[in-house]
């Protein structure tokens, strides 16, 4: 028997870079970053603010150092901060938020739908400020899409109900937005229309839009100033990173490719479900899986030929700009022949 | 109008030292306990080791000395643990287990009963280990009694099941015994019932007992080795605290006084709930009582010379040896006078 | 052959509370410190700001504790520190300077005389201030008298210059003062006249002063209000402490007793370098001895009933209110006898 | 007057990918490394492992990340580390080390030669082992070739002689080899000749070898396990890393090219001297230069177009592929034309 050619649905981080994101990194005009002198990281920073809507921007070589810096700025020893349940500060990043940044973590339910909370949960959870010696909440921290939900949006009314409510009670905010292309693409809005009124944000470059490596944090100027600094203490700070830079700027025109990633969820889920499986209608490009056996059914799925992951209990498949309609639509072929 | 005579009921932490105890300060033998060298602190923590059934035993300054040393010597950066929601470890030590002793906390919910959970729970918080990238669940992290939930007392039955549980997947358990004497005294047990099993607890010498400072946490020799230079790290050595430790000493003479408090607690939860009170009965010496406005019920309360405190969004009263029953009474009817 | 009586010269902190202090400890009005309401650990702490010359003070268990706090309000990550080589903060308090309060150490060269160091070497080693990717020159932490050179007293006009040049350069400053009472003594001043331009400075009573337990740490009434929470953080917020400071308003009655300590340590080194000992006169209530086998004196000490530590790599003798003259000439003629 | 073509020898940190690297990064392999799953980055890794003759590698974003992780595997707190005075670590990570890593740095004299320490010292410093409230000697950090001095080089044999020393009183040792590569050159030796014994080194593949970014850390297997890990915590994680590695690839054809760098490096230092500036004639690629006011004089140059920077309070020109033998006497033209 001939092996199957894998379909690899495991993340849109296992997007590769194409020929022109490769042409325009070995063309990249570049210098040294830590001394501030690269000008193609400027263009792709200067870019990014203005897509996020935000005074300034700083690459960052992940998501995870983006969101750390973010929570590295805002929290201090003694701070609480607030955040949905499974958000990816909370569950997937080794707890940095937690002894690196200092915060004590507050998960809130999702009591909206999926990945979402209310305004009423952040007034709650966030209490009253007490004396000396209590928790100062200092931080909400935002995730959209939020990932281990399966994807979900915030759209922007309960965004800007979740920022008021926020600055009502002295919290700072901040987005994790390492998907918020895709939430901006779902709701047909501009990037700038989710990111009113955060103190900072993080984007990702290397998920759906395909740049090999990094993610932009973005804020006040203050703020990159003093993320610059961090991203140093953390090391990574890089040199020539222009050529990364390079590839994230072609990523970014291709922001609207995303909706094709959309469709081919939500045609993977609609076949799933034709045949019987437990799945949610995607928002994004994440589809979960209820399924009897975690382990059985992604063994069963890596034999066909399709390559999924786990999230949450469940079986998370993740549609990218390397797997198109006639891949995802054999995909279910062979899930549906080995049914 | 004159002044009413002020009954202190924010919480067991006000009791005073009384003449014996201060007699057994004055001629306590000391030495350089630095140094390993006070005889009365080698006294204390042995008999607590005895009555805790553990191997080895160390005085702190207090509770959350006591259970920042256990978390730091469990936890190393990369590390979940788990608690019940409202856990002193979680919301009422500054943030310490996250920033200081690095773990990323993961609150449990109250499933069993307040300030109780299952195992099953545990099991499922726990999670199968994941790839190297993932948070690694470390410790199990128990409350008995539960004071956020109102002085709740985890039975032994239900210990050791949370307890294997938690070995079953691998995890330390840490029991914060804060008011472990409480809770053998409200089952009639012995408090070495109440920490089988577990790899460190940290009990109170200052609370219900009367004692003016200290804590005591214990283990394996071994860990208390390492405690003894964790406490040295936070500043927590001291020099002749052999006058503290027999104020301690006079203290553990006491545990079954603390019956008398339990029953004053029934007392004052009965009367409340006669006058129309919104209270749960207690079932050890903290009555929780849900109203309408907390800041209009505290300073009415005040006003009668009834001083409460809050805990989770009630209103809470402790009782201790330093309010007996008549007090309690009088303070019935001073409430009852202003209803 | 009969033991000899033990003459403990280990260090000062050996001290035992004597009759008076345990006294006032069983009589002290006390209160829980935690919630701010105990009378004598006020009293104290008013008078230990007067005595210092500072806004406010606060107690804390142990000296460590006292640095530790002034330190993590001062520093933040990426701060650097300057102290003379030898200082406590560097070498005896288990590296929390580095680990805890966050800042990278510098270390400086003892170019006045052991344990003092020029204001033109702080300048130099601050630095000037350079790009966001380096260290900040921070903090200068003095310690008078120093205690790993011997007890050495840094005159009020040497402090000037370097509190004049730290504050030229931009540096805040602590004073590590744990025996600053040995430096006023000495020096025939009021404690004040030593901490003139400090930030912060800490102060032990169970050092000379013969308290049990307990430091105080001073500044502006902000930092207090700092310290206060950080104190809690660390596990160093007691109940009824009043006990304890009780004994310390009485050690601060005896700051002038100090003088009897400092005329037995140079009695002691008078009488160790007519036997022929390498010793340097003492400025305050530490001998150093210079010797071959470091080990074998110890042991050789221990054997004749006397008491020392090791300090620097030489022999460490303090003096202190439980070892009087008498005593100490019983110490020379022993080791005479053993010459 | 026409604006002279600038000659940038800042650091060999500005270094530009050439041509042949930029082809290779654009046909690179690539998988998403996060899931260990790039095979142009197991490729690199394989290699420098080889060339350091120790069992495997991990690619890092930046030398800072690389000192870092293996600081953080090597160090506990109360855990102290020894380093040549001026070492990267103390000095240029942002105090990292201490902060992060949980180090006491105590740093060394140079007592054999700028940036070289004897075995002797090293002994010395880390003493012996102490009491359980004392700090315990953990690691010695060595830096080869050390850039604060110059770009010293430590020779095989005195190596050898500190990494037994540390042996001996049980140190752990890492060598940080940001310009190992230039150390090998200069001593014709193979680089696996200098990190004989070490338990971990890191190498930068971004200086002299004039890939854009990237350095890389080695150890045993079980270190680079949790190095993976470490890297993943401070956000070092990237995905198609293989685009940076094939660059990587390239630079270490070009190892022997550093001799280049050398003789340019010699040349523009007795040409120097020549101009009776007082340099001292460098070991590898680095020139240092006392002169009487260092910012007149940086500022000069730069008016020049010749860029240098400062180090230890001197002129610093490092010298680099970028910059050839014709374009350091145009330097040296230029300098000469202004004094």
């Amino acid at each position: 028997m001939t092996q199957l050619a894998p379909i690899d649905l495991r993340s849109d981080t296992v997007t590769q870079p194409d020929e022109k994101m490769r042409l325009a990194m070995s063309v990249a005009e570049v210098g040294d970053d830590v001394l501030d002198q690269d000008p193609t990281m400027r263009r792709l920073e200067e870019r990014v603010a203005d897509l996020l809507g935000v005074d300034a921007a700083l690459w960052v070589p992940s998501g995870s150092m983006g969101n750390l810096i973010a929570l590295m700025a805002h929290l201090r020893r003694g701070d609480r901060f607030l955040a949905a349940r499974g958000a990816h500060v909370l569950d997937a990043e080794l707890g940095t938020a937690a002894w690196l940044a200092g915060g004590m973590p507050h998960p809130l339910e999702w009591d909206v739908a999926p990945g979402r909370v209310t305004a009423e949960s952040v007034r709650a959870a966030a209490g009253a400020p007490g004396p000396y010696y209590t928790l100062t909440s200092r931080l909400l921290c935002l995730e959209n899409t939020h990932n281990a939900a399966g994807g979900t949006v915030t759209p922007p009314d309960e965004h800007a109900l979740l920022v008021s409510a926020a600055r009502d009670i002295g919290l700072r905010v901040h987005l994790d937005g390492a998907r918020l292309w895709n939430a901006a693409v779902g709701l047909g809005l501009p990037p700038a229309a989710l990111t009113v009124g955060v103190d900072t944000v993080q984007v990702c470059l290397s998920k759906g839009l395909g740049a090999p490596v990094g993610s932009v944090v973005g804020g006040t100027a203050t703020f990159v100033q003093e993320a610059r600094r961090l991203r140093k203490m953390l090391g990574g700070g890089v040199r020539q990173g222009g050529v990364l830079a390079a590839a994230g700027l072609i990523g970014l025109d291709r922001i609207d490719d995303l909706e094709a990633d959309h469709v081919n969820a939500a045609t993977l889920a609609d076949g799933l479900v034709e045949l019987g499986w437990d799945v949610v209608r995607p928002e994004t490009n994440i589809v979960l899986a209820e399924v009897p056996d975690l382990e059985v059914t992604l063994s069963g799925l890596r034999h066909l030929g399709v390559h999924a992951s786990t999230m949450s209990g469940k079986v998370r498949f993740v549609t990218h700009r390397d797997v198109g309609a006639e891949a995802i639509a054999e995909a279910l072929r062979r899930i549906s022949s080995a049914s």
